[in-house]
């Protein structure tokens, strides 16, 4: 199994989510970062190259440079894909550019500013016959597999009712004012498009929704609010949701619940049965069967289905996190880049657009007096 | 401290909550039943006093029967205060007519079937100066009252977010059809009233936030609906809520839940901090600060506020729970009619009437093509 | 079912343990209090007397004037049983005099202070044939009944290894110094016996495994501690277990672990699966089945044991607790004193007898330079 | 930062503690695979490191041929270290020979098989000068490396008692029989050595103990039990602990304890407070401070040490695992290599010859009629 090489662009210096998707490509030994256009100026970019023993040749001042620079490389030595990393209002255009030049994509959520640039990434997608994937990375976790393979087969019966809930509180203060980089470019519209809350965290429990149940939203009832004073983008969202079909559900996606670090969780309530699980316990998942005891199914055990087992790399009790998952959702893409057969699946270009829909959907619904926002 | 004499009305072979209040009353020694129209038929009246060892000449063939013959013995030998926990259909009447004939009422929720009534019985209360209480059972929780008495003293800051759940499952079936009475009543609009899990759950929810934040109600957007074919009420609500101030909130009362068995639980948030008390673990209330760890608050613990202590009967770690809960409601109404101090408050008539409002709200808003409907 | 009437020895102002009995006796409306010697002085028993509204003739100085003073009554107006809830050195002649004279007798554990007194008391009751019930009241919890129902199903195959724990921190200072009257009496041996922790609380983890598993204990091997300076008895137990038939066991009982509050555990690991039961979560019990998810069996649902089911009020998510389990003692007990059929069972005078053997041979483990002291 | 390049002894197919390991040094950027004697026989060793990407000149048919070859490359082209993942009774020789030649060296647990073994090792590193580190990884942990600073700065009070417990299930049935490989080594005394589950998981238990507290054993007292028929090393291990300076302990290990996955933890009581960890949810620590509520500390929060900072790599709520504190031994072992100064302590030779000596003096202990055996 040959390594590939990826060129990152932003996730220099200061950055989280660069670092995170650093180890994760290679957390599998499959993939090794050769170039990037890590920070916003030439000068950073080259020191954040260096600190990652990058070859000064391929420290690009630019994505630009670095799309005219591999380029110019031969073929079998330019980078197989790139991972994308900057702030949300610089995805589309490095993105674009990169796909329609043959290269592979990995790109964070939300894909991009709204559903033009969305169009126009998945027809150049498209055209390319490229591989895109978009790091919802909640999904990449074993037991969310299991989830939806259960839904999938039936085990909780036609889902009636989802609560999906993403909390977190480090925005309950003004940090931006503070200087703090992440909560300054996440709370700032020019660089987080339309959404805060909604936008950062809320697209993540979308997608988590979609993933396990296969749910379509039919129409939506947001309220957005600002609670810290001088924010401007929400901090706290509250929708009602109603699906295709008749299922019914809640979305709750908020920065300011003190106590709560990155509390991602889904409730899902079938005809027999019910779902529960939550990010920060990932290893367990609680199976409510009708009239029966609880069932606490763990990961690693041979009675969960193939893809959550494809999923896992450590034994019971061993416990994997976010990592592991983040990894899941490379393993998936890089069997792809590859055009290898695997049961890892990866959020995709269609997922992203659809992302960025809800995100607009729910900023329309919240400015509006009509209770129910069509999808 | 002398016992006080109680009458019941409803609460005969295979009610639930009759027993329930019997044991409360009692659970301090300070009130015993002394007499009782138990149960619809003057038959099955006879029978259900007789297997709880009341007198013949005080088993009721109705409570008509009982205002009457209680009036005719001497003032010191009638019972103190009715106790009603008839179907809510059956509410109103009996309510009123003992509160007007000066007799102390312990009265289940929701109190009565729409806003006129409630008005009425206020007024009646008011007239009459006796002791009403309703019996939203979960604010005699401890750790209710220390949760209240900390948001009062401003412990966790100015509340931005509630969110208050009541999920249960047992209704996840048509289980009226089987002719189980307890589902049978609550799903029928003619014994139950407008709300079906809004009203049997949805107005505890709404009384938990009430309670322990001092919030109040400005608008609500409701989502009501009956998943099991052929029930007649709503056995699923969602709501988002506006508080005067600008609080914000979420409410989830679901009786199709599979999975959950009686789980209200209440999350409360801050600017300086967070709150969380479920009531199946009782015991435990989280205290979550602004930057430091969360703290788990236990019961019977000196570093809980007085009205916390007077409503725990034993030490740290030997469990509390729904009956001793309920009998802190008994154990404030009691001292009331005594006229003596006690730090135990109970829900009034006032309470019970804005609980009645929320149902009515939430059903209007549940009809309503616009957003907010006002509270 | 007419109402039992009960004396009480000790349980006088300030004591803990007797007003729990006197809310367990009533739970259930089957008995009431109807004489006292309920403290030390004759000044105190009659104000501890008429604080619980005795009759100031059934208000006895002491217990033997108790004896002669219900005696005295006619037959039909006498106490039927009495409650003894004195410290532990003035629980065997009480105990014997009044099962000697016709009495049935509730009592305290742990049950006498040496095996010479035990074996006296055996006899006396076997004599009498009177209802003799010792109250371990951890094996009144449902869940206790039904892990006891599982092992003895063979649901979790033959029994190899058990974990008991029983742990406080309330005397990880030197609270008796203080004049706390609690911790006075259980640190004395001239009041409280041959031991500190290992008689207050490891009595009651011995019973449980006792109780649930059926185990028969072969040898110990006992490390006992007195932590806190000053302490004349053990505050800690540690102790190795080795039962007939091979099974293996851990027993660890302290009332000096900081942090806990009344937390008595069991865990049974059996062939083909593990039980776990903690005391402070009382209405979920673990089943670990071998190679199977986890399920978590909730108190009051139909798939319990009639056992378990009898010995709950309430429907599930109602929580119950340690007085309900408490009382469910007194129902078996009580049913017994009426001839009554019962699924509630109780323990007895054998197992109280026991339980002193137990503490006995824990004590000369402790001291003995032999790893197994046999039993 | 220069990556380091080691070389593998065992590790190859079906092995798991050997892809642990990789990851574990790759995590971090800091060191690669560049050599390896992974399998038994070379030809296994040879499909192996080709399935690893390894050059065939440094697949190496044995260990010895790996240290040849390796010292026949130039100095600067040699790897840096190895990582020996053998069987137990296979650690002994490669890691003396390594070490002797200059090699720095990373071995997995239980370092040999006895004593005599471990003080040659002890020997023979400190004459070499070299770094040699043992993967007790669970003291890799933040939140371990927390607790111990915690009981360090005297924010616990002097320690009282410790309880520690390793309970696993997967070894509940004679695995061994059905050829699978991880059972059958350990549970075969000439490749495991003394100790079954004591010695796969009691020397773990014994070193979280040693490095949280830093209490040293004074005398224990074992029961060994092999509960599997068959089985001819013990598979569960029950312990009393006396330390020097009076604290005592318990230590329970255990294979055949169905529904523990991989659960490890780790109680300590001061006289001010007490810890709580547990490996299957590392990302909680509880303090319980006397008299006040308990506090949970959570990964990657400011509050925390600067070792436990050090030692996490994502922001609080994205949860950490098992490899990131497997990695966490490399980061601070790669330290030392480099010589470069580093908050990460990894366990050392003296802490494997200490684990070597308690699974020694335990099997003493365990066929011993003494109740203490000295340590």
């Amino acid at each position: 199994m040959a390594h590939l090489t990826y060129g990152m662009i932003g996730g220099g210096k200061d950055a989280f989510i660069g670092a995170v998707h650093r180890i994760a490509a290679a957390l599998d030994h499959q993939a090794a970062l050769g170039a990037g256009a890590l920070s916003s100026t030439p000068q950073r970019s080259r020191e954040s190259g260096a600190a990652l023993g990058l070859h000064p040749d391929r420290c690009y001042p630019s994505w630009r440079d670095m799309l005219q620079g591999e380029l110019a490389r031969p073929a079998h030595d330019r980078v197989a894909f790139v991972v994308i990393v900057t702030p949300n209002h610089a995805h589309f255009e490095p993105a674009r550019e990169f796909a329609a030049a043959g290269f592979h994509v990995v790109l964070d959520k939300p894909m991009v500013l709204d559903s033009a640039q969305a169009s126009d990434l998945v027809r150049t997608v498209h055209a390319a016959g490229t591989v895109f994937a978009v790091t919802y990375n909640y999904s990449g976790y074993p037991l969310v597999k299991h989830a939806r393979h259960m839904v999938r087969a039936g085990e909780i019966g036609r889902v009636r009712k989802v609560i999906v809930e993403y909390h977190q509180g480090w925005l309950a203060t003004h940090l931006e004012a503070s200087g703090q980089k992440q909560a300054a470019w996440r709370t700032d519209p020019s660089r987080s498009g339309l959404g805060g809350a909604i936008g950062d965290i809320g697209s993540h429990a979308e997608q988590l929704v979609s993933y396990v149940t296969g749910l379509e939203l039919e129409a939506i009832c947001a309220d957005l609010t600002a609670f810290v004073p001088g924010r401007k983008l929400d901090d706290d969202a509250s929708l009602l949701l109603r699906f295709r079909g008749g299922a019914r559900g809640i979305l709750s996606a908020s920065q300011i619940q003190i106590g709560h670090e990155n509390d991602l969780s889904l409730r899902v309530y079938g005809e027999t049965g019910s779902l529960l699980w939550r990010q920060e316990e990932p290893n367990v998942l609680v199976h409510r069967p009708l009239g029966q005891p609880d069932r606490l199914l763990r990961r690693g055990n041979p009675y969960l289905c193939p893809e959550a087992q494809a999923a896992t790399r450590l034994p019971p009790g061993h416990p994997e996190a976010f990592l592991e998952a983040f990894a899941n959702i490379y393993r998936g893409a890089l069997a792809a880049m590859r055009r290898e057969p695997s049961l890892l699946d990866f959020p995709t270009v269609e997922d992203g657009a659809r992302g960025v829909r809800f995100i607009e959907r729910t900023v329309a619904s919240a400015a509006s007096n009509a209770k129910w926002t069509p999808f």
